[in-house]
């Protein structure tokens, strides 16, 4: 998929929400667990009702990793059912990888190629031949991590680096990597007052925003200050519509939490 | 295992070595494609011969995770033919994970529950609560990236923040983190030069020093420079030895590569 697709996706949904899908089996409702895959079993159920009003779905690794072969083959089936059935979403492997060069492609080939995600998320420390076997494929997106929304972003991302935040650092010396002017960005909505500086140094490149809802950020600052021409914003909630209920009205309450949101999102586009 | 434990089998074996398991299908002996899990096969091959001279393995999650359901299969059977054929060795899950903290509690789960594996590599872009849910495990270790073997390593690692190299605010920030003086950490041995700065500040720590061979590192000046009173070092190499020779007598080929580091080991203790 590429990034004027996700736009046009955006402006016919009148939605940027992402869904972050980190399921956990103590969280999920508890009539689920009957099923041969339940993880399978509740993605399948928010997705159904919720993909009007999303554009992207955003499985988070360590919940799958967590059950080993059964959560990854929940995790395999999750994005064929979103390929399958919904060519249109984007989807994104959070993954946070990165590693030397010839580990990262491999990491590049589990995601892109295997399971066929359109973007997954990669960790900046170990620099550019780190990164930038990802960014070889082409219409696939390496959302990097700049400002995420945890307190422990303090520890290093807001360090000065020469004059001025690393998290600035990484996103500087990443748009001057090969294709890196194809990168996206993680930065958390508990943040919004850095958002204005960062659109000054990436004014065109679309920022993933995880935070709004269990994280308190804030949508509206992020859409005043982080909006662009082509919209530029995927925003994540995750615990907020997948366990809006526990009950056995799980999906339709994921897709009213979604529906808010979203009608939220339509008043600033 | 315990630290103390580690430096015990160190002593016992003469030998500081960790063997990578970076498992590529393109590179290992063709015949091995026959098996019914050829990763595992080779595997299972190049423990059984290189164990009497090796105290620890590490297999790299990127070379599995590029098989799907196959590579984690013959993750688990790995290391589980580890823990109940050799439970003196350390196991090392390379996996370069970190998460906000739920997730990471989540990955922590995977590697030191499910997996069994006795340590795991984290990255610390993230900061604080993405380290501490590994921290929490008793007997389990965290291994943090500090300065890595590769060239992207300048790009963030080695800049300065606040009049020292980030590296090295990380290794200080983290110390001080729940449980931090548990923490180990990755070195490269292409940046031996560090290695006595390093030492100053985590004078105790165990390094993970990758870099030794393939990527060039010198085996002489990272024992000079990082050994300590408990010896505090694991040197990896994983293609120079595994890779020993593509025929048939790959096990036999990797055991001669593995002693001949072991020899090189045993001089310096």
């Amino acid at each position: 998929m590429t990034t004027s697709q996700l736009t046009e996706q955006i402006r016919l949904k009148k939605s940027f929400l992402c869904i972050g899908l980190d399921v956990d089996l103590t969280k999920i409702p508890q009539h689920l667990l009957k099923e041969e895959d339940p993880i399978f079993a509740f993605n399948k159920a928010i997705i159904d009702a919720t993909q009007h009003l999303a554009v992207a779905y955003k499985p988070n690794l360590a919940f799958y990793e967590a059950h080993g072969i059964k959560g990854f083959q929940a995790l395999g089936k999750t994005i064929d059912y979103l390929n399958e059935n919904y060519p249109e979403i984007f989807t994104i492997a959070d993954a946070k990888r990165g590693d030397i060069g010839n580990t990262s492609g491999m990491y590049a080939k589990a995601f892109f190629e295997d399971l066929k995600f359109d973007s997954v998320t990669v960790a900046p420390y170990m620099g550019k031949d780190s990164v930038e076997p990802f960014l070889a494929y082409e219409n696939k997106h390496t959302i990097l991590l700049a400002l995420t929304s945890n307190a422990g972003a303090y520890d290093f991302q807001t360090q000065q680096v020469e004059g001025e935040e690393l998290y600035k650092k990484v996103i500087k010396t990443s748009k001057e990597w090969k294709n890196g002017q194809n990168l996206m960005y993680v930065i958390g909505a508990t943040k919004t007052e850095f958002l204005q500086e960062i659109r000054k140094i990436i004014p065109e490149s679309f920022l993933l925003v995880p935070g709004v809802g269990a994280q308190g950020g804030n949508l509206k600052e992020v859409c005043e200050f982080g909006m662009n021409r082509n919209i530029g914003l995927l925003i994540n909630a995750s615990r907020a519509v997948i366990y809006a209920s526990h009950g056995a009205d799980f999906a339709e309450a994921a897709a009213n939490e979604a529906e808010k949101l979203q009608q939220e999102m339509a008043s600033f586009l």
